[in-house]
Formats: C-alpha cells, structure tokens, sequence
C-alpha cells in the first residue's frame, strides 16, 4: 500500500514578515512577495501530481489566501476549505505589531530572545479592552471565554494544534482525504515537534521557509516515515 | 423580529462572457473587470453593513473567486464556504465554447434564440467522449451517472437548484445563518423564478447584472418579502 502523503505550507510572506514586525493573530496581508511564493508553491505540488481533496487552514487571511493562490494553479479551488483557530500562529500578546528590532532596543536583546525562543514562557499578554484580544474579533465569537488566548507560549500552541490534529484531521485522512495544511511558523513547528518527537530546547531553533511545500510521507498507522520539502 | 436576509450575487465578468462565448460549466476565470466588480460588490457590501456568516458558492471558479474577492472586503475570508455543483451555471451541452455569433450564423438566430430563450429545450449534447461532459473532471467525481449533465434546459437547471434550496440552504437560514450566494445566471434565473413565482415564458428574459448584490429579505416562515440590488 502506498504511503499516505500530507503537505504542509507555512503561508507566503506577509506584509508585517517584511517590515519584521511581530504579527500573531493580528490579521496581515500577504506583500506581493507572498503571494508568489504561494502561486509558485501551487506550480511545485502540480508538477509533482498532488491532487488534493481537502484543505485545512488557520482563521487568518494570510493562510487563506495562501492555500486559495495555491490551489487556483491546482486546478482545485472548488475543494472543501476549513478555517480552524487551532491551526492560527502563535499568539504573540502584547508583541503583536511591535518591531522586533524595537522591542530588542526597548526590552534587551536577551529578553526578546527568551520571548522568541523559549518553548514555555509566554510575552506580555495583552488586556481585553486591546484590539489584539481576540474576544473583540467577529471570526473568534464562538469560543468560550477559556479558549481565547492573551498571548501564548510555543507550548500553549502545541496544547491547541495537536489535539486538532489528533481529533479532525487524522480521522479525515484515514477515511482516504488527499490533505493540505496552510498554516503558520510555529503552529506548523508545534506539529512538527509532535510528528518527529523533538524535543522542546531543540523546537524552537526550526525554521520553515514561507511558501515551500513540506510533504510527510506517513504509514498505515499513521506514523510518519518520511519528510522533505519540494 | 427583523427580516432575514440573503444576499445573491452573479459572479463578476469572466472571460468568455467578454468574448461572447457559452460558458456553462467551462470553468472559465474572471477577467481583469470581473474581478473588480467582485471586489466593488464586497464593498458595497460592508457599506450596507452585511456580515456573513456562511458562504455558498458553485464549483466553478469564476463563482470561487468572485466570493473570494467579496469576501476578503467584508474582512470575511475566514466564514465557512461551501462548492456545491447544484449551483453550477446551465450547462450548455455541445454549445460550450462557442462563439454566440458564429452559432447564430451556423445554426440560424431563431434557433439560437430558442436555445438560449426557450424554459425546456436543451441544447445539443456532449458526448461522453468531450472534455465538456463532466464526468470527464476530477470535480464531479462523487455524482453518480444520473447526476451528470449532457446539457441542460433552465428547465432541468431549475430542478436541481430548488431541492439544493430546499433542502440545503433554508435549514441553514433557519439556524440563524447570515448567507451569501455566489453562482451564475441561471442557477439564480431559476432560484429567483422560484421565489418570485415568475413563469417559465417570463424568466428567461430576466437579466441579472454580474457583480451586483441582489438582497431577498425573507419573513419568519421563509416567504420573501421584498428584493432590491444594491
């Protein structure tokens, strides 16, 4: 039996990607740049045959977009296409819109670097009242008060995107769906630390390039047996 | 308790209704104007205050986009969207492809004019062997053999578009479901015929204009009440 295939696509650069800005759920934009790596990665997956059935994005328009650029060059814009928040990059709190160059200046180079790369210690959460606190967004009405986050620690990321992937989408590719995930940095690096056990000193440092399609090749029981990027 | 409201709208200008071409379920794109009107509809959208909260769309592109286009102006990219091939433009049989005049000049205007015109009359059929007949596209691929078109009337158009209403959208309304619909020509000719009542020799010569948001505001058992473009 052939292994199951599933892609998984960190979204194109972002207009705040480029100004280096920390973006979080703050809903930004792909720059013009982004939306040729996501084209670009349709052209990959087509030249390499994949025909998806199923799409899983995050709630924010860079993903979206991303994975409709995507599979427009598929020939595959008429797919199912689900938006879950569980798939959202990491909450940044109090970050969000901050340059990081800035923040260094303001905070110090160490803190910022705590912030940005330990696995466990959250940033500066943001209030209620913020615009930044997802509460006061149309798209998060239906979860409960426990589920919006004021600002996330790599771990809080991995705590919401396993038990979605564990829960919706393996069910959904053992009932035989071809799937693409268009997601974030660090909810993908969440997954990734999941499938490939790493460990979580070691996480933090992976970096997924914007708009390469990263295949995980898995077996009958779901284990992954093998990865590359296009 | 206010009116309920559903918002139809005919995908923007795409690029064989600019070349004069039957389209039905090609899956043509929209040109550079037609994606313009998607966005400017999304606009006069947000203006009105409309915030959806579920999407249908056809399988086709041109449908895909035009929501997509909307919808990214309405900040709404995120809502639940679903492709059902029920919403598919007429499919237009052997005519696809054609050049409306070069047709009129091959077969005669009065039988154009009935192919185009008439409520019943379908036109000539694509044989299984074309790449027009859509058991032919990875799309269709879940309809069985009495599902797929060889080329259908407004007639036979109307018959699958009304159960889908039916059965699918009012259960959706009824729950409280702020809807958008996003189709074609005939696939809204024959929804409107059947909300309006409007009799079969009358309703082939209803014109709707692409890219222009048309509201039906619904009372509480699902009667429409009043519509008007926006």
């Amino acid at each position: 039996m052939k292994n199951t295939r599933i892609v998984l696509l960190r979204h194109g650069q972002s207009v705040w990607n480029k100004e280096n800005r920390f973006t979080g759920w703050a809903n930004v934009s792909l720059s013009e740049l982004g939306e040729n790596e996501a084209r670009n990665a349709g052209i990959k997956l087509k030249e390499n045959g994949f025909n998806f059935n199923f799409c899983y994005t995050s709630m924010l328009d860079r993903a979206i977009k991303t994975s409709n650029l995507a599979l427009e060059q598929l020939d595959s814009l008429w797919i199912p296409v689900e938006h879950d928040w569980q798939l959202n990059e990491r909450h940044y709190g109090d970050l969000q819109g901050l340059n990081k160059a800035e923040t260094a200046e303001e905070f110090g180079d160490e803190q910022v670097h705590i912030w940005r790369r330990s696995y466990d210690i959250e940033p500066p959460q943001v209030s209620e009242d913020s615009s930044f606190y997802p509460g006061n967004d149309r798209r998060y009405q239906e979860l409960q008060h426990s589920q919006l986050p004021h600002g996330e620690s790599l771990k809080d990321t991995y705590d919401r995107v396993i038990p979605f992937w564990n829960e919706n989408i393996v069910p959904n590719v053992e009932q035989g769906s071809d799937i693409l995930i268009a997601a974030h940095g660090n909810s993908l690096r969440a997954l990734i630390k999941y499938l490939d056990n790493i460990p979580d000193d070691k996480i933090t440092e992976l970096e997924i390039p914007t708009g390469a399609p990263l295949v995980y090749e898995f077996n009958e029981q779901m284990k992954p047996v093998k990865s590359y990027y296009l």
